[in-house]
Order: structure tokens, then C-alpha cells, then sequence
């Protein structure tokens, strides 16, 4: 396969399920106006999924839409972080994740400005100013939670530990990123966003989290139990009418 | 109970409630573009609820916050339109909705512009232009679905034809609408929606739907089975922990 698309399409289908996650909360945030912004922070994520999605189709050259691509490819076809495809547990491990996440999307979307691919950096010129929000929001939520009740610092810290281990994968670098000349090599984020994630933590008052194991493999198609839930949630509709005119 | 509270009541359920369906269908809708309309289209009417239960509270006196009166009030306690609370069957029943619901929403929104209360007439303002688009959009996809395959004209008829039955409640009068100055009496409004769905339901080439029986009772309290479960869904994780900080 093209390098490009299997690049843009990494790309791609992390917003895509990050975004199927942050929208399950619209219905379920503990307060209104925060389910207002993770509405939004979904709607940038489901954004950036769709224009991402909508050029891998255009680079592998087979006619295939943003919407063939999320509707009716198999699970072993996802190339997302496992971080993305986890369940949202509490709100407090979402937060994590959405911290890990947007840093991570936010150092990845800078490097892309400069990159030789039109598309691509006009994506990442959009993206860049909608990740920076995220990760405010996620901080503010982190340190609130973390620097708050008993209780609430006991699941920020639960909800940092618990993802954590999966938080590596981000940085995996291999073949195809040390090839594809318009790639950003993510190994070369990670002491950054080390620095910027364990800010966060110190100053919520939770401890950095450790892991004895990494867990991998979502960008070679190899994924959790729940991504397999995910998918029949994302893709029902349009599979059972897949020839249907809307 | 404080008319001018009971009827910023009722306008603020009716959105809150429309946006709860409506967020639905952000992970299920066919098309990733027309997940990104409607997620819009829910945050449009979350943020009128958050407005409108926030001046609510205001004017009850009682220190309820936009939160208490979404998550901690119980289900006879909701003042929305049956029409809102339906479940989203398939998507050609959520357009018919959308196009019921926002055109009744727009003539109401226009009315309250000029309504001596300057926090409706607020709220009508931004609105007024949101459910202009709401409109629209349904209007697109009644006329897509409708002049379309036989398949999609016929799911297009029988969405029209089955929320029929709940969109005369939205023009009922009553005594606290003709007492309470800066109300509108929705009775006033039924003629022009009349005209301007109708236009919408010839030129999709469907049939005018007709009703021998018309639903009634959200304005009081009395609502399908289906309330019930959608309350115990949006209200659930504040509920969890209701005396949580977060």
C-alpha cells in the first residue's frame, strides 16, 4: 500500500475514534456546559477525521469516500492508538485521555505545519488551534480533579495510571514514518510531550504514573476488545443500507 | 408557580430534550458530514436549554442552577413537547421532527425578539438565526428523501405521517400564555408553520399528513413511556454523584 495514505489514514482514524468516544459524553457530562465543549472538542476531532479521511481516499486512488473509509472497513483495517478505542470508564479517565491525546495531537500537528504536503499542513494549520483547546481543557479538568476532593483526586490519579500504559504507542516509530518524507517521526515528540503531560500532573498533586508494560499494535491493526463494539455503534446505519442514496 | 418561570421552563425542556435526540445521532448518522450537522445542530439547542433553564432558575429565586433543573428534576417535572421526547426511529422520522420542531421554534424565536423581556428577547436573538439553519437542513433532506428512491420517499412518508400526531400540542393555548405579557401564544403561529411545512411536504412529493387523533399533555407534565428512559440516561452520572464538585 502507498505510504501516504497508510499515513494519513493513522492519522485519520485516531481522530475518527478519539471523536466516537469524546461524542458519547454529550449525553452524559455531569454539567451542561461540559457537555457543550466535549460536543465540541468531538466535532473538531470528527472534523479533522473527515478531511483526513476524505484525502487518504484521494491518495490511494481507488474512489474510495471519508465515508467508505469510517463505514465499511473490517476492525483489522483501523489503524488508531489503542489510547483512542478505550472505553470512557469515569470522567476523570477521560480527561486523561484527552490530555495524553490532544498533547500528543498538538506537537504532531505543529511539526505537519512545515510539511511538504499541501493537504496535509493545511490540515494540521486548522487542527493545531483546535488541539491547543483541548489540551487547556483537559488541564483545567486535570487540575481541578487532581488538586480537588479525596475522592476526586483518587480517580484523576486512577484514570492517569490506567492509561498510561498506553501512552507509548504514540511514539512508535517505524519503516514507513522513516521513509515517507513528509511524515513527522513521533519518537522525535515524546521528550517534549513528557514535559508537558508531567507539568500538568505535578501540579494537580497526583503522581507521575508508572507502567512495568506498554501495550501496541493499533497502527498495524491490531486492537482491544472494544474497538470491535465502537465500529457496530459508528458503522451500523450506514451498513444496513449501504446502497441507499443518504 | 411563577408563570414567567414555568414558561422559560417549557421553552428550555423543549431544547434540551431536542438536543439530547438529537446528539444520538452524532455517533449513527450515514454520513460523516451529516454528523457534523447534527452535532451542531444539538450543541445549537444545548446551548439555548443552558440558557434558558439558567434565566429560569433566575426567576424561580430558589438558587437552582441550569444543572439542578436538568439533572435533578424528575420526569412529571419536564414541561417539553411529547414531539421532542420520541425516540429517533430511523432518519428520515428525526428530519420530519427536525422540520416540525424548528419551524414551529423559528416563529417563536421571531416573536420573542420583540418581547418586553429582555433576556427571552436575548435568547431569541442568537436562536432565531440557529434554527433558521435547523430548518433548512431538515428542509434539504425532506425533499432529498422524498423525491428520492421508492424506498427513501416511503420512510420519508411514514416519518412525516407518524410525528403528525404530536404537532398540534405545540399551538396549544392556554391560560398562562394569555395571562403572562412577554409569552407567545403558540396558537397564533399555527397558521403561518401550516403554510410553511406544507410547502415543504408538496414539494418533496409526499402526501399532506392528516391525523384523527392528536397527542397532548408535555405542557403539564404527562409524557410518553419514552421520557423516562432518556432522563435516566442524560441524568444518570450526575446523579451518580450528586454532591461531587466536578
Amino acid at each position: 500500500m502507498n505510504d501516504l495514505f497508510v499515513y494519513t489514514l493513522r492519522l485519520g482514524d485516531d481522530a475518527l475514534i478519539a471523536a466516537q468516544r469524546t461524542a458519547e459524553w454529550i449525553a452524559a457530562a455531569p454539567q451542561l456546559e461540559e457537555d457543550v465543549a466535549l460536543g465540541n472538542i468531538g466535532l473538531d476531532q470528527l472534523g479533522q477525521a473527515r478531511s483526513l479521511l476524505q484525502y487518504a481516499g484521494q491518495v490511494e486512488g481507488e474512489g474510495r469516500s471519508e465515508d467508505d473509509l469510517a463505514y465499511f472497513r473490517d476492525e483489522r483495517d483501523f489503524l488508531n492508538l489503542q489510547l483512542c478505542e478505550l472505553p470512557n470508564d469515569d470522567f476523570a479517565h477521560a480527561m486523561a485521555r484527552l490530555l495524553y491525546f490532544a498533547a500528543y495531537q498538538q506537537l504532531l500537528y505543529e511539526e505537519l505545519l512545515s510539511c511538504a504536503d499541501e493537504t496535509l499542513s493545511g490540515v494540521a494549520g486548522k487542527a493545531v488551534k483546535e488541539v491547543a483547546y483541548h489540551v487547556d481543557h483537559a488541564t483545567q479538568w486535570v487540575l481541578r480533579l487532581g488538586d480537588g476532593t479525596e475522592e476526586s483526586h483518587r480517580r484523576m490519579q486512577a484514570g492517569l495510571d490506567a492509561l498510561w500504559p498506553y501512552t507509548a504507542e504514540m511514539f512508535e516509530s517505524d519503516d514507513l514514518v522513516r521513509r515517507l518524507p513528509v511524515a513527522v517521526d513521533p519518537s522525535t515528540l515524546h521528550d517534549e510531550w513528557d514535559r508537558r503531560v508531567l507539568a500538568v500532573v505535578d501540579e494537580s498533586t497526583c503522581t507521575r504514573p508508572e507502567a512495568s508494560y506498554q501495550h501496541s499494535g493499533g497502527r498495524t491493526g491490531r486492537h482491544t476488545e472494544h474497538l470491535g463494539y465502537l465500529l457496530a455503534e459508528l458503522q451500523h446505519v450506514a451498513r444496513s443500507h449501504p446502497e441507499a442514496t443518504w
